[in-house]
């Protein structure tokens, strides 16, 4: 299929001046998307205030059948949306096609929340009192999100805050706005087949670091759905609550495995190379850090290398191909300064080098890096977003626990053990500090009835299953007293001669 | 019984010198009490770190049980605690106990929950796989309290916070040292007959806005919850969200009640007095705003100035007194200019005068203040910390609950009706927009069982029942894999010839 | 549409023996069925279980993924089957599209349900342990269903059995053989789209009442979901709870409606009309009881009297009928019978005489009756399954409740009433003890949302929303011990020398 | 102490005639107590009916006051019922104290209940409608119970049917009248604190068979809770199922222990003697199947075997005695009768005699037994109440999954294992099929923090932790129109012209 061909699907045509729209896989421009300029910011906050005055009280499950549209429309839509994302940002289709169905799966947990929502009734301290809780739409949403899961993270925060009663307003990646383009078209064609839906639920902010700033300063959105750098995330975190806003922060990864001497090597084999390899270890789970206990690395270490080596990579469009590009030339730059930082802190580096340059001069390729670090430096401390693997020894669980928690991120994390006391102590209190902690997989690859997201600068916030929703609402306690006397709590006396 | 012999109750005595504690009951000084100086913030946030390892991975239940004897220390102490309440912040001595019963009750609901800490095991889309999500202690939190709840701020938070495995470290207000003091002491009885707590579950920071924030800034709190001003609250939101940490935040209030032509206006009136004359004015939760249909003004508002006019002033620790002095010189001056602009943004002004000065000449008892405006001004969307009401009046419900929204706080507000539509409405996606919402209750005195806090201005945090608990947790998402096959989620496919 | 041209939409046949479907519209034979014998009970048994043995290992999710399917069937033969609902069933045409539709919403409803099926995870009071709560799949589950909703029960009960685990054996009323065969049908288009389900994840037996009690009986059936007659009910429940199965019952409703003085009284006359003349008087929610204010009577009853002479009633699948037949002669017989009951125990009837008879000589066609209780007598507290609404009148709302609630069954119940005060009171401890109780809505009707079930003698059982879907699984307490010692619960001491 | 002494302690004196309490210590009696007569059973309904009509209003968080005094009373009293316990029970004192301090530790659980007793609120598909759910006190609650746990079973339901909102009602075992007297008195210290509780909350009822079947006939206990023979359960859950009551039925169970190659066998051998001999294997979840790998088989039966052989028996009042006698000579019978059987079918026996007759002729210590058996045979698969545990051998996991549930009984099970892989396949759908499954732990033991209970024979009933509260209230789904529209659910059009 030609490039064009796949926008065509989507009626996306070039704009003429704009946002250029690059696909890693060749370097080519797609298309140009028109910006949005900071100066309409307001235009867009009053249309998503006017879209929350109706949409909050349209009954959630109402409210819901528009995400299962939603959901039917994105299922038809499935290999193009999976193509369009692998062109764009660079990923296999396979994973292309993996994003979508998350998009498909989200929407179809959305539609069940919708008849939920469930609040509390609570038994009251007051005769002739009754106590409930009640969630509330809490208004207009703000989602930013990377280039690296393009479509993905907008669906997550787009079903549940639909289904919540808030509208969205979406700024993707600057290196995405095809991809963001194409959500819309299929949310128009839910909204269509929807029929009476308020004007403006989803509007798509395409732009660049200045109109982002005005968003996430505006009053306007309660709240702020941002996946990205920490940098990005911090100064986000701060304007957000300054003005007592509420953030849903999906920063950072510094993700580890420990494997341990009772470790299914054939498997734990499988996961690393599935997570620090794919997406070409541009997943916000990307497995970065390997730590092997000492029995067992020298069985381990030369089987992954010749794995490694037998990667194919290549146009991520081509079936076969399991690793594809870096996104652009700043990523190689920065996988290259990490890798020399490794170099400097003690590390012995095997791959890591640009590939395929013949035939793709603009764009880049690289073989996937391992990289045995003498202790967790620096360098192993930083997120760099690149298929780079530091490998560390350990020799207790205890230390491995103790590494794999002496980072400043907490994203994802895991264990390869069969032993029961080992996995139950990485799963608690005293064990992984992160918000996501596997037993017998890799880091990457959440399923969706979970909560996702992680903690320390990964951000804290949380999305997708569980009681996810409860942070695109705003909670209601309220007391009835239907008696006629007035009680106080806590039995206080407060009389007066009225 | 003699001020001297409340702190000897207690074991407290003057240190010399530092902090000066003063009663507002009389102006004159109740103790001096060591402060503690930046410097030794480290100390304490180290003694934290040492107090949390092992804490954490004492059993919930048993850390529960330090709980259940704090509560019963606590209803050992509740008259002396309550009669110190009263002395220190100025409130009658019946709000003293029943702000002491809150930190019973607390306490009870903390045990309970000792044994739940739900987190949920979630059905999995891979065979072979489980899932589930597990609540962690997160950490120390660090505790602000202001002065109107000297106490149970603080027992909101540890009580939780305790069971959920995490160290308190607490900063009082710098105008009630002594009762915090106090709860340090009752807290220890409870350790003592505990037996193998860590040291240092609980530590008292006592000191100003300096210490305040080298605590704030620190990031050994990954957990801060601050009650107090907007003002304060927005520096902590803003320090702490940069860190990546997580506020609690219970800042102003400006509450209001809508009283429509069907309420019972005997309760109405009675609701009225407690809440807008109650601890002088200087509750979060004081009712401010009064906003009452046409219909019914004419009726209410003369019973109400006879009813202000008949409440007795005085000494808090004299029985029959229901409204005591103002906390301090400041808080006098902040109600007079507050009721100069009122009545220069057009109000009538009842009341609102400084009385009892003869026998207090270095305290300050006002009268409490009626202020009928013609719309609803600047001031009025202001909270000043002093018993001021403010009327407005309303023709339709939408009017109303657009005046009850149209103010920057967000904390509490109720409804005095007897139609379930405008009570069912008020409770709605479209009614209130406040944490809390009541019906035939005035916005005074909530429950621990349910969650306590408010949108908007007043911050969005939420402590005491509910799963307010969460706040002092962090979440971890597990996955279990215990098959021997590596399915990825979303049905992806990655294959390599390992 | 001709008769033989729905049932040839899902290629059902006449069978030349079994059970006879006749439609109670004209009478007529809409064909024969072929009934299951009893000896046939131990293969259908046997099915049932080695599909469990297969489905119960099939990821949740997974299995929701059928059901989405089935949702997705059932919409595109929403009209066929809802035709065929009313010819077979003889409720209007509407009412037969509403049956279906919450088909559809229970099968969303499940989907959604099938990422959770929530256990919990619980704080355990040992060192190195951790306790979790995990709900299994039960087995099989027989469902027995009535002539009047005769494809929703199936369905409610499907939805959620499939997505927690357990195959479903249905035996349909032998009144509504076809359209249970349509649902096997439809059912076994998404089967076939799914691609690898068991075989046998539905079956369906045909036949009458000694099929059931042989299948009833039967320990291959740990849940048995039971709709029908409090007698059937009452069997049910005996025989299975003396073989340690678990019964969800559905049986008799007498739901009663209270008229308070300040009720909508244009409301609740459409309310009455929906709840009490819809389906004939034949649903399990039909209002049977009118509890008026003294006040109010007679502003109410003769405008009642009035709609029920207005009602259409003729061949529900006519539009415009608002009222179609009584299913057979029996029913008919049964209403005459309560009639004469009613009068000789003083009640004054309007209204309930056969009509129509000339077109439908073979249909069972009445006007509804309207019936002037001068108390709750023995046929008022007796469900009689025809249009007879018995008014009775209160003067306080406690003698309202206590007559609502003075009759052996308790599934649904309302109020109307714009006072606050008496709706929270009706929906107290001391209020309706009904399974559900509404205000301002009929007591027919519920959102799948819910629970859906009734007290004492309507058996007890829930269905549909909230946690419903615990019913159809089996509950796991799990602990482990991932320490190296084994620390007894309470604290005991018991140490050997091993 | 002398026996008199402890009698005295709890007021309690011999009532000269009625039932007659012997201590298995010995075989002495204790004391008469006053039996109840099968027509006193109508009064003691109709106090219960006049307790709940009062309890049922009376706030949850007032009700759960009570049950803190009752945790209270029984933290004072813990020595003295402990030592009554294992005078009248025959288990030792260390089991007996653990025993006081579950009843303690659901106390403290179920106050923190009291504040909760969520109910949920639910989105509606209506706009203007709000639904929810809440829990209802269900009525009095019929408490029957085996003298195996003389104390607690009473306990467990007693303090949530309390805080629940339902009066208990309490058939002791005939055994140990005296445990259940002096519990009453532990009761009514409480209330005389409590002050203002209505009469009867507690009653109890001394008596046999006759008068306990007038109890669980009677419609007054819409709950009947049973602890005891899977031969009475059945009976109870016949006769309450077809009254449409609800039974909370505890039953046989036939626990087992897994044993696999990877267990710490020093961990197994301790659980296997706490489990199989404690209470001389006369509770509820002795263990009394060990399912042994046969790879390991040799290594831990002869050490098994030796442990036996150093189990301290007799007089559970003394300490270091780890094993007490039997109940009575019909329990020393069934054991035998039990070994017999066990031989005939293929079993080889060590131990199992009677000991100590010469110095307690009218009591019946045993040495516990250890059973050697070729398969598991008919007698494995009987709940024998004694001390007799069953040896199997495995191959596979799935043979030993298998040979678990292939028993009537589903109360507890465990496994131990290191091996995560077979743990949690052991706690999947397909393993375990008993409502408690352990890891590393004897099938003993519970936490009041699960729901404790189990499947098959054993009943069904859950009671203890979890939402096991639920059993005790009546559930109410409610919807509230506050608008003035009348939308029918599921969409469906009913339209007249009123």
């Amino acid at each position: 299929m030609q490039h064009s061909d796949i926008l065509s699907r989507f009626g996306l045509t070039s704009s003429g001046a704009g946002l250029t729209a690059r696909s890693p896989v060749d370097g080519a421009t797609l298309a140009t998307v028109a910006e949005t300029a900071p100066s309409q910011v307001s235009d867009i906050v009053a249309n998503a205030a006017r879209a929350f005055e109706a949409w909050r009280s349209v009954p959630a499950p109402r409210r819901g059948e528009l995400v299962r549209l939603l959901g039917e429309e994105l299922r038809a839509a499935k290999e193009d949306l999976g193509r369009l994302v692998s062109l764009e940002a660079g990923k296999i289709y396979q994973e292309g096609l993996g994003e979508v169905q998350e998009m498909i799966d989200i929407c179809d947990f959305a539609v069940g929340l919708s008849r939920q929502l469930y609040g509390l009734t609570i038994a009251s301290e007051r005769p002739g009192h009754s106590m409930r809780e009640t969630w509330h739409p809490a208004g207009p949403c703000l989602v930013i999100s990377a280039f690296n899961f393009p479509v993905a993270v907008w669906s997550w925060n787009a079903a549940l805050a639909l289904v919540c009663g808030d509208p969205v307003v979406w700024k993707p990646s600057e290196k995405t706005p095809l991809t963001a383009a194409a959500c819309q078209v299929i949310f128009d064609r839910a909204v269509a087949r929807f029929g009476d839906a308020p004007a403006n639920l989803s509007q798509i902010v395409q732009g660049g670091r200045e109109v982002g700033e005005a968003l996430v300063a505006h009053p306007g959105f309660p709240i702020v759905s941002a996946t990205g750098s920490t940098r990005m995330g911090r100064e986000v975190s701060k304007v957000v609550a300054e003005r007592f806003g509420r953030s849903i922060l999906e920063l950072g990864g510094n993700n580890a495995m420990i494997v341990a001497p009772s470790a299914d090597l054939d498997m734990a084999l499988r996961a690393i190379l599935f997570s620090a390899v794919g997406t070409c270890g541009q997943r916000c789970t990307t497995l970065r850090r390997l730590i092997v206990h000492r029995s067992v690395k020298d069985q381990l270490l030369p089987r992954l290398k010749a794995a490694y080596a037998s990667v194919s990579i290549g146009s991520p469009l081509e079936s076969g191909v399991l690793m594809g590009p870096l996104v652009d030339a700043d990523a190689f730059k920065a996988m290259q300064r990490a890798l020399d930082s490794a170099k400097a802190e003690g590390g012995t580096v095997t791959g890591g080098e640009r590939t395929l340059a013949d035939r793709f001069p603009n764009a880049y390729y690289v073989t996937p890096a391992i990289v045995e670090m003498p202790a967790q430096t620096e360098v192993v401390r930083h997120e760099t977003f690149a298929p780079i693997l530091y490998v560390l020894t350990y020799d207790t669980l205890d230390e491995a626990i103790a590494l794999q928690n002496a980072v400043p991120q907490g994203l994802s994390s895991c264990i390869f053990s069969t032993d029961v006391r080992e996995t139950e102590r990485f799963l608690s209190a005293a064990g992984s500090d992160c918000g996501i902690a596997n037993v017998n997989i890799g880091p990457s690859g959440a399923e969706i009835g979970g909560a996702f997201g992680g903690e320390k600068e990964t951000g804290g916030g949380r999305e997708s299953g569980s009681d996810s929703w409860k942070a695109y609402m705003r909670r209601q306690t309220a007391t009835v007293n239907y008696s006629s006397a007035l009680p106080l709590a806590q039995g206080i006396k407060f009389e007066i001669m009225g």
